[in-house]
Protein backbone atom coordinates (compact mmCIF):
# COMPACT_ATOMS: atom_id res chain seq x y z
CA UNK A 1 0.00 0.00 0.00
CA UNK A 2 2.99 2.60 0.73
CA UNK A 3 4.48 2.32 -1.97
CA UNK A 4 1.41 2.30 -4.27
CA UNK A 5 0.89 5.52 -2.37
CA UNK A 6 4.29 6.90 -3.46
CA UNK A 7 4.23 5.77 -6.67
CA UNK A 8 0.82 7.75 -6.85
CA UNK A 9 2.46 11.03 -5.05
CA UNK A 10 5.02 10.80 -7.54
CA UNK A 11 3.23 10.82 -10.61
CA UNK A 12 1.04 13.55 -9.32
CA UNK A 13 4.26 15.71 -8.66
CA UNK A 14 5.97 14.72 -12.32
CA UNK A 15 2.76 15.91 -13.53
CA UNK A 16 3.05 19.25 -11.29
CA UNK A 17 6.52 19.76 -12.87
CA UNK A 18 5.65 18.67 -16.52
CA UNK A 19 2.63 21.33 -15.93
CA UNK A 20 5.01 23.86 -14.63
CA UNK A 21 7.82 23.10 -17.37
CA UNK A 22 5.01 23.56 -20.25
CA UNK A 23 3.61 26.93 -18.47
CA UNK A 24 7.35 28.18 -18.89
CA UNK A 25 8.20 26.92 -22.07
CA UNK A 26 4.82 28.77 -23.20
CA UNK A 27 5.54 32.24 -21.89
CA UNK A 28 9.05 32.16 -22.91
CA UNK A 29 7.31 30.88 -26.76
CA UNK A 30 4.15 33.59 -26.31
CA UNK A 31 7.02 36.23 -25.31
CA UNK A 32 9.81 35.58 -28.16
CA UNK A 33 7.34 34.90 -31.12
CA UNK A 34 4.33 36.60 -29.96
CA UNK A 35 0.97 34.28 -29.11
CA UNK A 36 0.10 34.35 -32.69
CA UNK A 37 2.94 33.16 -34.19
CA UNK A 38 4.16 30.49 -31.61
CA UNK A 39 1.90 27.29 -31.62
CA UNK A 40 0.96 24.25 -29.16
CA UNK A 41 3.53 21.92 -31.24
CA UNK A 42 6.56 24.74 -30.46
CA UNK A 43 5.74 24.70 -26.73
CA UNK A 44 5.50 20.36 -27.50
CA UNK A 45 8.79 20.24 -28.85
CA UNK A 46 10.45 22.69 -26.06
CA UNK A 47 9.63 19.92 -23.66
CA UNK A 48 10.15 17.34 -25.87
CA UNK A 49 6.66 15.46 -25.79
CA UNK A 50 4.29 15.04 -28.30
CA UNK A 51 1.52 17.52 -29.18
CA UNK A 52 -1.29 15.24 -27.74
CA UNK A 53 0.42 15.30 -24.57
CA UNK A 54 0.57 19.27 -23.81
CA UNK A 55 -3.47 18.30 -24.52
CA UNK A 56 -3.42 16.25 -21.73
CA UNK A 57 -2.91 19.61 -19.69
CA UNK A 58 -4.98 22.56 -21.40
CA UNK A 59 -7.81 22.82 -23.58
CA UNK A 60 -6.39 25.42 -26.16
CA UNK A 61 -3.69 27.63 -26.59
CA UNK A 62 -5.52 30.63 -25.46
CA UNK A 63 -6.21 28.63 -22.06
CA UNK A 64 -2.33 28.70 -21.84
CA UNK A 65 -2.21 32.31 -22.25
CA UNK A 66 -5.06 32.57 -19.87
CA UNK A 67 -3.27 30.61 -17.31
CA UNK A 68 -0.81 32.92 -17.28
CA UNK A 69 -1.88 35.72 -16.79
CA UNK A 70 -3.96 34.07 -14.09
CA UNK A 71 -0.46 33.31 -12.02
CA UNK A 72 0.04 37.02 -12.76
CA UNK A 73 -3.13 38.25 -11.02
CA UNK A 74 -2.78 35.86 -8.09
CA UNK A 75 0.78 37.15 -7.02
CA UNK A 76 -1.05 40.50 -7.84
CA UNK A 77 -4.04 39.69 -5.39
CA UNK A 78 -1.60 38.41 -2.61
CA UNK A 79 0.61 41.56 -2.85
CA UNK A 80 -2.28 43.93 -2.57
CA UNK A 81 -3.52 42.36 0.71
CA UNK A 82 0.25 41.86 2.17
CA UNK A 83 0.54 46.22 0.92
CA UNK A 84 -3.12 46.75 2.73
CA UNK A 85 -1.84 44.60 6.08
CA UNK A 86 0.82 47.10 6.59
CA UNK A 87 1.26 49.17 9.16
CA UNK A 88 2.60 52.41 7.69
CA UNK A 89 1.27 56.01 7.21
CA UNK A 90 -1.09 55.99 3.99
CA UNK A 91 1.77 57.61 1.74
CA UNK A 92 4.31 55.04 2.36
CA UNK A 93 1.64 52.10 1.81
CA UNK A 94 1.31 53.92 -1.57
CA UNK A 95 4.80 54.21 -2.45
CA UNK A 96 5.78 50.68 -1.09
CA UNK A 97 2.76 49.60 -3.39
CA UNK A 98 4.35 51.04 -6.59
CA UNK A 99 7.68 49.84 -5.54
CA UNK A 100 6.44 46.64 -5.08
CA UNK A 101 4.45 46.21 -8.04
CA UNK A 102 7.54 47.84 -10.03
CA UNK A 103 9.76 45.08 -8.88
CA UNK A 104 7.43 42.46 -9.96
CA UNK A 105 6.95 43.96 -13.17
CA UNK A 106 10.69 43.93 -13.64
CA UNK A 107 11.48 40.56 -12.57
CA UNK A 108 8.97 39.02 -15.26
CA UNK A 109 9.16 41.33 -17.78
CA UNK A 110 8.36 38.81 -20.56
CA UNK A 111 5.38 38.21 -18.77
CA UNK A 112 5.14 41.69 -18.49
CA UNK A 113 5.72 42.15 -21.99
CA UNK A 114 3.52 39.18 -22.93
CA UNK A 115 0.52 40.89 -21.29
CA UNK A 116 0.30 44.07 -23.00
CA UNK A 117 0.48 43.17 -26.39
CA UNK A 118 -1.20 39.63 -26.40
CA UNK A 119 -4.01 40.15 -23.74
CA UNK A 120 -6.39 40.95 -26.77
CA UNK A 121 -6.18 37.39 -27.81
CA UNK A 122 -8.28 36.29 -25.21
CA UNK A 123 -12.31 35.65 -25.71
CA UNK A 124 -15.07 35.38 -24.21
CA UNK A 125 -15.17 34.86 -20.53
CA UNK A 126 -11.95 34.66 -19.83
CA UNK A 127 -10.99 38.32 -21.86
CA UNK A 128 -14.09 39.00 -19.61
CA UNK A 129 -12.14 37.87 -16.35
CA UNK A 130 -8.65 39.99 -17.30
CA UNK A 131 -10.78 43.28 -18.12
CA UNK A 132 -12.37 42.71 -14.31
CA UNK A 133 -8.48 41.93 -12.76
CA UNK A 134 -7.01 45.24 -14.85
CA UNK A 135 -10.31 47.26 -13.55
CA UNK A 136 -9.49 46.23 -10.05
CA UNK A 137 -5.68 47.43 -10.56
CA UNK A 138 -6.47 50.79 -11.40
CA UNK A 139 -9.00 51.06 -8.33
CA UNK A 140 -6.80 49.91 -5.76
CA UNK A 141 -4.44 52.19 -7.08
CA UNK A 142 -6.81 55.17 -7.01
CA UNK A 143 -7.86 54.06 -3.15
CA UNK A 144 -4.23 54.15 -1.78
CA UNK A 145 -3.78 57.73 -3.85
CA UNK A 146 -6.96 58.79 -2.66
CA UNK A 147 -6.02 57.97 1.25
CA UNK A 148 -2.88 59.13 0.65
CA UNK A 149 -4.31 62.66 -0.41
CA UNK A 150 -6.50 62.48 2.76
CA UNK A 151 -3.63 62.22 4.78
CA UNK A 152 -1.86 64.61 3.61
CA UNK A 153 -4.40 67.01 3.64
CA UNK A 154 -4.41 67.48 -0.04
CA UNK A 155 -7.14 66.79 -3.31
CA UNK A 156 -6.49 65.90 -6.53
CA UNK A 157 -5.99 69.01 -8.99
CA UNK A 158 -6.53 66.81 -11.88
CA UNK A 159 -8.70 63.68 -12.82
CA UNK A 160 -8.02 61.06 -10.87
CA UNK A 161 -8.40 58.03 -13.37
CA UNK A 162 -5.84 60.48 -15.60
CA UNK A 163 -3.10 59.89 -12.48
CA UNK A 164 -3.55 56.21 -12.57
CA UNK A 165 -3.42 55.33 -15.78
CA UNK A 166 -0.31 57.49 -16.04
CA UNK A 167 1.62 55.57 -13.79
CA UNK A 168 0.28 51.93 -14.62
CA UNK A 169 1.18 53.05 -18.52
CA UNK A 170 4.74 53.67 -17.41
CA UNK A 171 5.08 50.68 -15.32
CA UNK A 172 4.11 48.23 -18.16
CA UNK A 173 5.67 50.25 -20.72
CA UNK A 174 9.43 48.70 -18.76
CA UNK A 175 8.43 45.79 -20.99
CA UNK A 176 9.77 47.57 -23.85
CA UNK A 177 13.37 48.83 -23.30
CA UNK A 178 14.24 46.93 -19.89
CA UNK A 179 16.67 43.80 -20.27
CA UNK A 180 17.34 41.81 -17.64
CA UNK A 181 21.30 42.14 -16.67
CA UNK A 182 21.99 45.54 -18.01
CA UNK A 183 23.85 47.83 -15.95
CA UNK A 184 20.90 49.02 -14.04
CA UNK A 185 19.51 46.65 -11.38
CA UNK A 186 16.02 45.81 -11.03
CA UNK A 187 16.01 47.22 -7.88
CA UNK A 188 17.46 50.85 -9.08
CA UNK A 189 14.88 50.67 -12.15
CA UNK A 190 12.02 50.14 -9.23
CA UNK A 191 13.14 52.89 -6.79
CA UNK A 192 13.40 55.83 -9.56
CA UNK A 193 10.21 54.59 -11.20
CA UNK A 194 8.91 54.85 -7.96
CA UNK A 195 10.44 58.30 -6.93
CA UNK A 196 9.10 59.79 -10.39
CA UNK A 197 5.08 58.10 -9.66
CA UNK A 198 4.93 59.73 -5.85
CA UNK A 199 6.61 62.84 -7.14
CA UNK A 200 3.53 63.23 -9.98
CA UNK A 201 0.97 61.70 -7.72
CA UNK A 202 1.34 64.05 -4.44
CA UNK A 203 3.09 67.07 -6.70
CA UNK A 204 -0.05 67.43 -8.51
CA UNK A 205 -2.46 67.63 -5.81
CA UNK A 206 -2.62 70.63 -3.65
CA UNK A 207 -3.93 72.09 -0.50
CA UNK A 208 -7.78 71.19 0.44
CA UNK A 209 -10.05 73.56 1.58
CA UNK A 210 -9.50 74.56 5.37
CA UNK A 211 -11.79 72.34 6.61
CA UNK A 212 -9.33 69.12 5.87
CA UNK A 213 -7.12 67.55 9.14
CA UNK A 214 -3.75 69.20 8.28
CA UNK A 215 -5.22 72.44 7.85
CA UNK A 216 -6.60 71.75 11.15
CA UNK A 217 -3.69 71.01 12.72
CA UNK A 218 -1.86 74.01 11.64
CA UNK A 219 -3.99 76.25 12.71
CA UNK A 220 -4.08 74.46 16.06
CA UNK A 221 -0.41 75.32 16.58
CA UNK B 1 -1.09 69.61 -75.09
CA UNK B 2 -2.90 71.12 -72.43
CA UNK B 3 -5.24 68.45 -72.17
CA UNK B 4 -2.83 65.61 -72.21
CA UNK B 5 -1.23 67.53 -69.67
CA UNK B 6 -4.16 67.86 -67.70
CA UNK B 7 -5.42 64.47 -67.83
CA UNK B 8 -1.71 63.18 -66.65
CA UNK B 9 -2.21 65.78 -63.87
CA UNK B 10 -5.59 63.93 -63.46
CA UNK B 11 -4.00 60.09 -62.81
CA UNK B 12 -1.63 62.05 -60.67
CA UNK B 13 -4.31 63.12 -58.53
CA UNK B 14 -6.10 59.81 -58.90
CA UNK B 15 -3.02 57.85 -57.88
CA UNK B 16 -2.08 59.66 -54.60
CA UNK B 17 -5.97 59.88 -53.54
CA UNK B 18 -5.73 55.64 -54.10
CA UNK B 19 -2.37 55.72 -52.10
CA UNK B 20 -3.81 58.06 -49.52
CA UNK B 21 -7.14 55.67 -49.45
CA UNK B 22 -4.94 52.67 -48.98
CA UNK B 23 -2.92 54.07 -46.32
CA UNK B 24 -5.88 55.06 -44.49
CA UNK B 25 -7.59 51.17 -44.79
CA UNK B 26 -3.92 49.57 -43.77
CA UNK B 27 -3.90 52.05 -40.57
CA UNK B 28 -7.72 50.85 -39.79
CA UNK B 29 -7.75 47.17 -40.88
CA UNK B 30 -4.00 46.58 -39.07
CA UNK B 31 -5.41 48.55 -36.01
CA UNK B 32 -8.82 46.51 -35.49
CA UNK B 33 -6.80 42.69 -36.33
CA UNK B 34 -3.55 43.20 -35.92
CA UNK B 35 -0.98 43.46 -38.46
CA UNK B 36 -0.45 39.69 -38.52
CA UNK B 37 -4.12 38.99 -38.74
CA UNK B 38 -4.67 41.89 -41.36
CA UNK B 39 -4.03 40.43 -45.06
CA UNK B 40 -3.22 42.52 -48.28
CA UNK B 41 -6.66 41.32 -49.52
CA UNK B 42 -8.55 42.80 -46.73
CA UNK B 43 -6.75 46.03 -47.80
CA UNK B 44 -7.73 45.70 -51.45
CA UNK B 45 -11.51 44.69 -50.03
CA UNK B 46 -11.69 47.44 -47.82
CA UNK B 47 -10.85 50.18 -50.93
CA UNK B 48 -13.05 48.27 -53.42
CA UNK B 49 -9.92 47.27 -55.34
CA UNK B 50 -8.21 44.34 -56.88
CA UNK B 51 -5.21 42.47 -54.49
CA UNK B 52 -3.14 43.01 -57.27
CA UNK B 53 -3.85 46.68 -57.61
CA UNK B 54 -2.61 46.89 -53.71
CA UNK B 55 0.70 45.90 -55.39
CA UNK B 56 1.34 47.93 -57.87
CA UNK B 57 1.72 50.95 -55.00
CA UNK B 58 3.61 48.79 -52.72
CA UNK B 59 6.21 45.75 -52.43
CA UNK B 60 4.65 44.03 -49.52
CA UNK B 61 2.92 44.29 -46.47
CA UNK B 62 5.71 45.00 -44.78
CA UNK B 63 5.98 48.56 -46.52
CA UNK B 64 3.07 49.70 -45.88
CA UNK B 65 3.44 49.46 -41.47
CA UNK B 66 7.04 50.51 -42.23
CA UNK B 67 5.05 53.66 -44.14
CA UNK B 68 2.83 54.56 -41.76
CA UNK B 69 5.81 54.91 -38.94
CA UNK B 70 7.71 57.04 -41.49
CA UNK B 71 4.60 59.19 -41.85
CA UNK B 72 4.17 59.48 -38.15
CA UNK B 73 8.05 59.98 -37.74
CA UNK B 74 7.85 62.97 -40.30
CA UNK B 75 5.11 64.58 -38.48
CA UNK B 76 7.32 64.05 -35.36
CA UNK B 77 10.32 65.97 -36.92
CA UNK B 78 8.46 68.53 -38.12
CA UNK B 79 7.16 68.98 -34.33
CA UNK B 80 10.46 68.84 -32.56
CA UNK B 81 11.59 71.86 -35.27
CA UNK B 82 8.62 73.89 -34.19
CA UNK B 83 9.39 73.15 -30.97
CA UNK B 84 12.94 74.18 -30.95
CA UNK B 85 12.13 77.39 -33.25
CA UNK B 86 10.07 78.82 -29.99
CA UNK B 87 10.87 81.82 -28.06
CA UNK B 88 10.15 80.52 -25.07
CA UNK B 89 12.20 79.36 -21.81
CA UNK B 90 13.17 76.06 -21.69
CA UNK B 91 11.00 74.70 -19.03
CA UNK B 92 8.37 76.41 -21.53
CA UNK B 93 9.79 74.35 -24.07
CA UNK B 94 9.78 71.60 -22.66
CA UNK B 95 5.91 71.61 -21.36
CA UNK B 96 5.24 72.84 -24.84
CA UNK B 97 6.60 70.28 -26.30
CA UNK B 98 5.42 67.64 -23.76
CA UNK B 99 1.54 68.66 -24.56
CA UNK B 100 1.90 68.39 -28.52
CA UNK B 101 3.63 65.24 -28.59
CA UNK B 102 0.57 64.01 -26.07
CA UNK B 103 -2.20 65.48 -28.74
CA UNK B 104 -0.61 63.87 -31.95
CA UNK B 105 -0.87 60.46 -29.65
CA UNK B 106 -4.41 60.98 -28.84
CA UNK B 107 -5.01 62.46 -32.25
CA UNK B 108 -3.76 59.43 -33.82
CA UNK B 109 -4.69 57.00 -31.31
CA UNK B 110 -5.07 53.81 -33.91
CA UNK B 111 -1.23 54.77 -34.96
CA UNK B 112 -0.06 55.12 -31.49
CA UNK B 113 -1.59 51.99 -30.44
CA UNK B 114 -0.25 50.35 -33.89
CA UNK B 115 3.24 51.77 -33.38
CA UNK B 116 3.79 49.77 -30.02
CA UNK B 117 2.30 46.29 -30.81
CA UNK B 118 3.59 45.65 -33.76
CA UNK B 119 6.49 47.56 -34.56
CA UNK B 120 8.41 44.54 -34.23
CA UNK B 121 6.95 42.90 -36.99
CA UNK B 122 9.64 45.22 -38.97
CA UNK B 123 12.71 43.36 -40.42
CA UNK B 124 16.35 44.21 -41.62
CA UNK B 125 16.96 48.48 -42.77
CA UNK B 126 12.94 49.03 -41.98
CA UNK B 127 13.57 47.61 -38.19
CA UNK B 128 16.88 49.27 -37.80
CA UNK B 129 15.37 52.88 -39.30
CA UNK B 130 12.27 52.44 -37.02
CA UNK B 131 14.93 52.03 -33.74
CA UNK B 132 16.77 54.86 -34.87
CA UNK B 133 14.49 57.25 -34.67
CA UNK B 134 12.92 55.74 -31.43
CA UNK B 135 16.27 57.06 -29.94
CA UNK B 136 15.81 60.10 -31.65
CA UNK B 137 13.14 60.98 -29.89
CA UNK B 138 14.50 59.91 -26.70
CA UNK B 139 17.51 62.06 -27.29
CA UNK B 140 15.25 64.74 -28.22
CA UNK B 141 13.08 64.85 -24.72
CA UNK B 142 16.89 64.19 -22.73
CA UNK B 143 17.78 67.24 -24.56
CA UNK B 144 15.29 69.36 -23.28
CA UNK B 145 14.87 68.22 -19.90
CA UNK B 146 18.73 68.61 -19.36
CA UNK B 147 18.36 72.73 -20.64
CA UNK B 148 15.27 72.60 -18.69
CA UNK B 149 17.59 71.39 -15.32
CA UNK B 150 20.36 74.09 -16.62
CA UNK B 151 18.07 77.01 -16.60
CA UNK B 152 16.52 76.55 -12.90
CA UNK B 153 19.79 75.52 -11.85
CA UNK B 154 19.09 71.86 -11.25
CA UNK B 155 20.60 68.63 -11.26
CA UNK B 156 18.79 65.49 -12.29
CA UNK B 157 18.37 63.03 -9.05
CA UNK B 158 17.62 60.48 -10.89
CA UNK B 159 18.83 58.09 -14.21
CA UNK B 160 17.69 60.72 -17.15
CA UNK B 161 17.07 57.53 -18.95
CA UNK B 162 14.46 56.33 -16.54
CA UNK B 163 12.99 60.07 -16.22
CA UNK B 164 12.50 59.79 -20.48
CA UNK B 165 11.52 56.30 -20.36
CA UNK B 166 8.96 56.76 -17.40
CA UNK B 167 7.30 60.10 -19.37
CA UNK B 168 7.31 58.08 -23.23
CA UNK B 169 5.73 55.04 -21.32
CA UNK B 170 2.94 56.80 -20.03
CA UNK B 171 1.96 58.52 -23.39
CA UNK B 172 2.24 55.58 -25.41
CA UNK B 173 -0.02 53.39 -22.86
CA UNK B 174 -2.55 56.36 -23.81
CA UNK B 175 -3.34 53.67 -26.56
CA UNK B 176 -4.67 51.16 -24.39
CA UNK B 177 -7.36 52.76 -22.82
CA UNK B 178 -7.95 55.81 -24.49
CA UNK B 179 -11.38 56.26 -27.11
CA UNK B 180 -11.74 59.17 -28.73
CA UNK B 181 -15.53 60.41 -28.25
CA UNK B 182 -15.15 59.97 -24.76
CA UNK B 183 -16.02 62.27 -21.87
CA UNK B 184 -12.53 63.46 -21.45
CA UNK B 185 -11.55 65.49 -24.59
CA UNK B 186 -7.84 64.96 -25.98
CA UNK B 187 -6.93 68.66 -24.67
CA UNK B 188 -8.09 67.86 -21.12
CA UNK B 189 -6.03 64.30 -21.09
CA UNK B 190 -2.52 66.34 -22.66
CA UNK B 191 -2.76 68.81 -20.39
CA UNK B 192 -3.16 66.52 -17.16
CA UNK B 193 -0.55 64.39 -18.61
CA UNK B 194 1.78 67.22 -19.49
CA UNK B 195 0.98 68.50 -15.95
CA UNK B 196 1.90 65.12 -14.78
CA UNK B 197 5.26 64.55 -16.39
CA UNK B 198 6.56 67.90 -15.50
CA UNK B 199 5.88 67.66 -12.00
CA UNK B 200 7.48 64.34 -12.32
CA UNK B 201 10.49 65.86 -14.13
CA UNK B 202 11.08 69.17 -12.16
CA UNK B 203 10.02 67.65 -8.96
CA UNK B 204 12.78 64.40 -9.18
CA UNK B 205 15.58 67.09 -9.70
CA UNK B 206 17.30 68.83 -7.43
CA UNK B 207 19.03 72.27 -6.80
CA UNK B 208 22.64 72.45 -8.00
CA UNK B 209 25.69 73.23 -6.38
CA UNK B 210 25.99 76.69 -5.49
CA UNK B 211 27.90 77.64 -8.95
CA UNK B 212 25.02 77.34 -10.95
CA UNK B 213 22.78 80.36 -12.03
CA UNK B 214 20.38 80.28 -9.89
CA UNK B 215 22.21 80.07 -6.74
CA UNK B 216 24.67 82.78 -7.76
CA UNK B 217 21.88 84.92 -8.60
CA UNK B 218 19.69 83.77 -5.35
CA UNK B 219 23.74 85.26 -3.40
CA UNK B 220 23.86 88.45 -5.65
CA UNK B 221 20.61 89.32 -3.97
Amino acid sequence: MAEVAESGEGVKRERRNRDGEMMTAALKLFASKGYTAASVQDIADAIGVLKSSVYHYIGSKEELLFRIFLEAHEENEALMLEVEALDVSPVDRLRDYLNRTLLVALNNIERTGLYFRDWRHLTGTRRETLIRHRVQYGVFLRGLIEAAYAAEGVTAHITLKHVSSFIIGATNWLAEWYRPGGSDSPELIASDYAELAMTAIMGTAHAAKPANSRARRQSAI
